[in-house]
């Protein structure tokens, strides 16, 4: 149920029956030689219209551009200020829960979002802790590359090869949507140098100067993401249905 | 050319002859009772993927939330505060231009967008004016709407009953992008009351009960549609190419 | 009725019959190489005064600095930021609004100032419509300079050579307010060069070398001024009742 | 030297011989039953024009809406936040400083004015400090009701009624400026209840019923205005060279 | 009463017989040659802490940074701008009021924080009345430097030689709390150079280049901090009590 | 070396052969009927000064005051909105940064803080993201509840009774620090509710009625205190080394 292709009297209907709502935040960065810019984004959506087509929720429209200032040094990658990126979610939540809506399950594809969006879950929280009131919006985070059911497969696959960025696995997941876009070119080394502590953009570069961080994309295959779409989908419903039962 | 589909070094290459980008954005809101909540964000993608193609374009990610306070008196539309649109294009306009991009022509698809946006071109401008020195970016915005090939068609298909919200045009634009979507519901009265006065969300509600302004969307086909890509595409290819040569 | 001359008694007298305001609004910038710095808010002033006399309304003090970023090139023009004159609008009407003021009409003389003062309206609404309430306050914009009263005076009397910067009109309409403010001096060329694409303080002063925008300020004389004057008041008067007057 | 009346060119010759301005800053509130609400802003005004004709100085436009939530209880009194006049004083003096102006003095007529006034000074400093380099900019205050010159002549006319708002020293000064405004209305007490701690602007209308603190402005005079005008304007000069000396 | 070493059962017991709190506030900055960079902290907790003892008070945890931009060309010191500054302020009082507090004594042992504070508490009590209630907080600064018991003795003890930052009375309260703190190093000159008139941190420096200003901090002993320890505390003890006892 | 009792001149010194710098920060907010509201500020400043001692550090002043909406359901709970935390972090690095600062290693004591200070590390390095030039700063965050050291001492002890909040190893590392100050009030039940998910402050309180996640804090003992101080400041000294020798 996605809500671009919605009209408002059908959305009141839906809102008669549940409150919850799937948004999917994704990131527009580079992925390695190899992987697609729009990776973070376009892998988030995937999952998010498909728990959603499952778990018969709204799927909000995907925001496209997170935090990613650290990958600036790579031509094509753009980012919010965290600032800005809690400023963004805040009225995002907050206008969706005029009409009706109270839990916000977010699908995220990208790491650096989730320092911004726990921050943003607080700001918005703030209002009513600071009013002294209860209040009425619930939001919750999902990682989708840190889904349990996700481990043993990657594992079995990449092994040490996975990496933590530009991955073979979302890789093959956005290959998987977008049929076509592996790209066969040699990776030199094929395992990306690996590491975790980086701060600015420069400072990303220098470690990791082809963009990948200890991965081998190359391993990634259309078929792989068939398989991972189904086990991260499998997950998130189950996520999200919890998540709606919660007291 | 689909930013969110290409990799880092295919954008560098795209650098070496072109500084410019296309920006789709969009709206999260009603449209009356039939037409698409992502109407706008739907329309506006639709044309710059287009145009983007037909000029050799690189085209971001749509931002489909924009500013739309006034419509949520309506289940299912989201808005950003006019301060969090400008915070919001900032950072995404000047990260971009740190990995080179220069002219970022906006391809709008809602009017609420259009103070805020104007209003961020200014702010980014404001740096390098309040600094003394030349500014590198320009921003330019078009409304795709506003196109003039596209008037003498709406005139002649829809009369006085384009209106000026839902209106049967941009209808006919999404239905075109995502065929089937035409919903066959009576709209009562047929032309919806017109005016344009309006401020707060039940301001608009109050004036405007079923979400229209002034239109008639049930005169919307999809054929309807691939004219009117046709019509804006050719203009928005034209306008991009002298953003491009301006001096 | 100047406000700044008011009792508070006064207001509280005035507040019982109307809830009506005028807000003068204007800019500091360069008007070419003869007109005044402060053309816009003298002429904005001067305007509001008047539409106050006739049609009995609270004027409030000038906002004399705007939104002109691009005229930072030239000596003694100032300029807030967008995201300031957003903030600034928003506490002056929302203070007003404390004590009873609900309607806000804002005569303008500054083309920079329109789409900041839009967004500015926007950020006020959205309060009530984030908050799901209906709002009270109300604003409008009304930029003197396109009255339609106007229009064919100014074509007869300029055509051209009105242009869109520093025109003869508004000089015009500052020497009658300021008598003896024209400066005979020689213009070259007479008419300025025409546009209407600019961004920041370097390319507006790059393009336009002296400040005008295709205008031939020449032209003006105080006697036009009070023409002008009379032309412009007579329209905002109609236009401040009808927005009193209107559910 | 009024800049609202000069041109560009004229500036440019200004700074030739000057880096300096004077910023005439007022508010707009409540004066008591019988002063006007514009009286922060008249005589800064008044003074600001006077001191910047004997000393050569060019004069910004009039700021004239401060600091002044106490004040919010009384009709037609308005307010910015601290951090909305901190914002636009930096954006004020900044981007005069754009075109070469570097010394600021303000004039004040407020003194809700001076916290925020003095807080932005040091946030427009931060930005040199913070970037570790030495600043252009240098601003100062003066509160003109604290003028030396001032005090003798105030304690011979008012004694202990000149209190601290809606003084008989301010009402005259603006009675001065503007000829014909005394309301010769009785006050009841003559001499307000005195005080000098509040809060917001409960607090502040529940401590002083009719809004002055302490004073009897019954006693003030036109002439007493012009004998205030020529001490403080006196004092203003000294201070303007003074402060374009220092090192 | 510390409240950091308390609980919040012990918290919700003390709530039930006042409502009052004692904020100390201090800075992080150069204190000359020998002066210790926390004085400012140091300072305002020592006393703020025996303040609350006698008073029977709740002691806030003290904050240590402050608006100290002028300091920043000696090493060591930090600030925050006072933006920053206001926000930390209006969350700290608003956040203690969420669970009963009221009165808020802030205890300021640093000058450049005076400015900031007031607008903090402007902007605090700009929130009732913007929204025409009557506000529950109330703030009041007490700048224990200035108190009026300390002037006799600082007098006395140092005359002239007392100055304004790094002051021998500063210097001798901080040594009283920490002992063995005192540098028996030479001061040269002995007396710093005076002044009051500094902008950003290169100006400061320029002028005051070992960053004191007219003292003669070698002055101060143990003993003498002892004794400001003394009549500060009972001048701060009264001033709460009649604080709390405000109508 | 705590910062607060250094002079300038000594921290130049240490800046000779040192840009590091330890920052505690805390969280001043309920833990539990017997834990101290200071907890999480006092433990952060034992361990920062003890690592400081061991590691020649400079150690900042705490930060007392963290992100705690959550617990504003407490009496004696205070905290920043995640929006102030950004900034308050922003301006104390970049203001150390500016004397030649340039590794912050932050000793966190509370949860709700690490989202807030990721998100302002990469708000500070998107400054010179954003500006396309490699930064100079460098910030590392160390939570000491997860030195791997402490993990089997915590097992052994405490057991499940651990918890996650009010948990019995920070309520003896307390106890440690402030001897004493162990309440031994009996707790019911022994072990709190355990949980994870909680939004606001109401929320928060409705899920854990006594303030305790899980924990058992009866079970804390000063010696304990002391076991943990010692294992944790040996990982802190390692950490902090591996910081300063990191490329």
């Amino acid at each position: 149920m996605r809500l671009q292709l919605m009209t408002w009297p059908e959305v009141a209907t839906y809102l008669e029956r549940s409150r919850g709502m799937l948004v999917p935040i994704g990131s527009t960065e580079q992925h390695g030689p190899t992987g697609l810019i729009g990776t973070d984004a376009l892998t988030a959506e995937g999952l998010a219209l498909a728990t959603g087509e499952a778990a018969g929720a709204v799927v909000a429209p995907t925001l496209p551009i997170g935090m990613a200032q650290h990958h600036l040094g790579f031509p094509g990658s753009a980012s919010l200020r965290p600032s800005t990126l809690l400023a963004l979610v805040r009225d995002v939540v907050s206008s969706f829960a005029v009409t009706g809506f109270r839990r916000f399950l977010f699908i995220n594809g990208h790491g650096g979002n989730v320092a911004p969006l726990r921050a943003a879950f607080s700001e918005l929280y703030a209002e009513s802790s600071f009013a002294g009131v209860p209040g009425e919006v619930r939001c919750a985070l999902c990682n989708w590359y840190e889904a349990s059911a996700l481990a043993p497969f990657v594992r079995e696959m990449y092994g040490e090869a996975e990496g933590s960025h530009a991955t073979p696995s979302e890789v093959a997941l956005a290959a998987y949507y977008h049929p076509g876009q592996l790209r066969p070119i040699p990776l030199d080394p094929p395992v990306a140098p690996d590491g975790h502590d980086f701060q600015d953009a420069a400072d990303y570069r220098r470690r990791f100067p082809d963009g990948r961080i200890g991965s081998n994309p190359a391993l990634a295959r259309e078929e792989h993401g068939a398989r991972i779409h189904a086990l991260v989908v499998g997950e998130l419903v189950e996520r999200y249905r919890t998540f709606l039962a919660e007291a």
